[in-house]
C-alpha cells in the first residue's frame, strides 16, 4: 500500500540568505499514473548551489522556481509502477523530479541506471550533473596540456573534488582552494591534489602565490569574490577561465572582480558555461567517469542528509560551504 | 644635407596621469648606414593607447618602455638612404622607429607601402595596427551574425570607428559610446552607427539600455569601467566580449566589474586580445580594410598634431579623449 506523497514547496522568496521559513512541506495523495506515464519512489534527492539562484525571482540561467510548487532537483530512485514500454518496475532512474518521495513522469527526462558497480547515489554528483560539470569545464573550456597549473575553487565539493582528480589525470599540477583546515587536508591526501590552499587562513593570495610558483594556467571557478580575483592575479599569458558558478554572491553580496586588466593584459579567455547547454557531451563525459568511478581510480565524497525534512537544512549547509564533497538527502 | 636628428624619450615614468615632464626632447646625429641597414625619414608618427602601458614598470601585455630610450611607436616615412636589397631610395615604409625624425632598421620590421589610393597616415591608422585591431576582435572573437547587436566603447576613436562600420557591413545593429555630443553625433553621421550613447550625459546605463532594445550580442571593450560594467548588464546569452583595453583605468584608476554575474548567467566569452599575438591574420585583414578605404566605402578620420614636440600633448590629448578618429603627429 502506498504512503501519502510528502513534498517540500517554496514557501516564499529568500531576501539574502536562505532560511528554514522559504521552505514548507505539504502532503497530498500519490498520482495516479495515467498512460505513458511512470511513478518512481525517490530514494535520494540532490542539492545542488544552482538551486539558489532559481529560488530569486530575477533572471538567472535556470528559470525561476515558481512560488508553491515542489522545489525542483535531480533525484534517484526506482520505478514503482510503469505504464511506459521505456520502464519496467524495479529499475533504478536517475531524474529530475524534485524534493518529494513520489514523482510521476512521462519519462522523458528519466534515465535507466545500473547500480551494480556504481552506487545509487553517485548518479546524482560524480557519475552526475556535478560530474558533466567538472569534465565540460576542465575538458571544453580549460583543456589543459600536461605540466600546466590548474586552480579549481570550492576543491572539496561535488564538481571541484573532480576537476582536480582530472586535472592530474592529465598531468597537470592540480591545486585547490577550499575552506578550512580538515577539507584541504582532504583534498590533498584523498583526491589527490598537489596543494590546497584555506581561504580561511586569511592569507588567500600570498598562500596561492606560494602554491602556484608557476602561476595559473587554466582555473575552474566555482566562487567568485576574493578566489576569482586573488587567481586572476596569477594567470598566465593565455589562461583559461572556465566560470561555473559565483557561490560567494548567491544571497547577493559584493562580488566585484578587481584584477579586470589581467583579463587583457594576459589574454585571458573567460567562459562562463551551465553543463545543461552541453547535453550532448554529457554521455561522453559520464562515460569517461562512470569507468574511473568504478574501477576505484576517481574517488568521491557524499554528505549524506537523512529524511525529507532535513532537506532544506542541507541546502542551507551547502550554501554555507558545510558539507563535504556532493550533498545528497536520502528518503528511504 | 641631413640634419640633426631629434628624438623624444622617456624621462620618467609616470605616477597616475601622463605629464610633459615625463618626456624629454633630445639631439643626436644622424645614424650612419650600415650593411643591411635602412635609413627613414619619418613622416608621421603613431601615438596610441597601449604606450601608456609600456610607460610603466609593471607587468604588461607590451614590453616596458626603458628609460632615455627613444619612444617606441609606429611610424610611416620614406628611405633616405638604403643597403639592403630589399628597399630603395624614395620607397615609403611603415615601420616601428619611435618617436624620432630619423630611423635606422635592418628591414625585419618595415614594410613598403603603396601611397597611391590611400595616404601615408592611414597606415598607422584604419589600415594599419587599430585597423587589423579592430578586424580581429570583431570578426575572430565576437564573430557577428546579421540582425544582431554589436556595441563598442570609444566608438569615435581609430579602433571604435572601425568596428562599427564592419558590424553594420555584417548586418549587424552597431551602437556605439562616445564622449560627448559632437563624437556621438559624427559616429551615427559619419561612421553610420545606428545608435551612439554620450557617456557623459550621466545617464549611460539607461541611454545604452534605449540603445539596445534587443539587448547586446558583441562587446567591444575598449575603455573599462563604467562602460564595461553597463554593457554587461545588456548582453544576452552567449554574447562575446572582445577586451581590447582598459583605457578608464590605465593611470591607475578603480576599474572593477560588478556586474560579473553576467559572464554565468548569459555563458559569456570574455576574451582579452591584442593584435600583435596575430600577425599571421594581418594580410587578409588589411587587405579587407585597404580595399575598403581606397573605395571610399570605409571612412575615417585624423587628428593631426603637427611636429615632433607636439607628441607628449597629443599622447596626452588621447588619454582623455581629446582626439578623435586616429591620432597622428605629422612629421614634416
Amino acid at each position: 500500500m502506498k504512503e501519502t506523497n510528502r513534498q517540500i514547496v517554496l514557501a516564499s522568496r529568500p531576501q539574502g540568505k536562505v532560511s528554514s521559513a522559504n521552505f514548507r512541506l505539504v502532503e497530498s495523495a500519490v498520482p495516479e499514473v495515467k498512460e505513458g506515464q511512470v511513478l518512481v519512489r525517490n530514494h535520494f534527492l540532490s542539492v545542488d548551489p544552482y538551486m539558489r539562484g532559481r529560488m530569486d525571482d530575477s533572471k538567472s540561467y535556470a528559470a525561476s522556481q515558481e512560488l508553491d510548487a515542489v522545489m525542483g532537483g535531480g533525484t534517484v530512485g526506482v520505478v514503482l509502477e510503469s505504464r511506459n514500454p521505456a520502464f519496467k518496475t524495479g529499475q533504478s532512474v536517475v531524474g529530475m523530479l524534485g524534493w518529494q518521495l513520489y514523482g510521476i513522469s512521462d519519462g522523458s527526462t528519466l534515465r535507466v541506471i545500473d547500480t551494480t558497480h556504481i552506487p545509487m547515489p553517485a548518479y546524482l554528483g560524480v557519475v552526475g550533473m556535478p560530474g558533466a560539470t567538472a569534465w565540460y569545464g576542465l575538458n571544453q573550456i580549460i583543456a589543459p596540456k600536461a605540466g600546466q597549473t590548474v586552480v579549481v575553487s570550492a576543491a572539496s565539493g561535488a564538481v571541484g573534488s573532480v576537476v582536480g582528480q582530472l586535472a592530474s589525470r592529465h598531468g597537470c599540477r592540480a591545486v585547490g582552494i577550499a575552506g578550512g583546515e580538515e577539507k584541504c587536508r582532504a583534498v590533498v591526501e584523498e583526491f589527490g591534489f598537489d596543494a590546497c590552499v584555506d581561504y580561511k587562513a586569511g592569507n588567500l593570495y600570498k598562500d596561492l602565490k606560494a602554491a602556484t610558483p608557476e602561476g595559473i594556467d587554466g582555473l575552474f571557478e566555482n566562487v567568485g569574490g576574493d578566489c576569482f580575483d586573488s587567481a586572476l592575479a596569477r594567470m598566465n599569458p593565455f589562461g583559461r577561465v572556465a566560470l561555473c558558478g559565483l557561490i560567494a554572491g548567491y544571497d547577493g553580496q559584493e562580488i566585484a572582480l578587481r584584477n579586470v586588466r589581467s583579463i587583457l593584459m594576459n589574454r585571458l579567455l573567460v567562459k562562463g558555461f551551465i553543463v545543461s547547454d552541453h547535453l550532448e557531451m554529457w554521455p561522453k563525459a559520464l562515460g569517461e567517469i562512470g569507468m574511473l568511478v568504478a574501477t576505484g581510480a576517481l574517488k568521491y565524497r557524499e554528505t549524506v542528509a537523512q529524511g525529507l525534512e532535513a532537506a532544506p537544512e542541507a541546502f542551507m549547509g551547502l550554501l554555507s560551504g558545510r558539507n563535504f564533497g556532493k550533498q545528497v538527502v536520502k528518503l528511504i
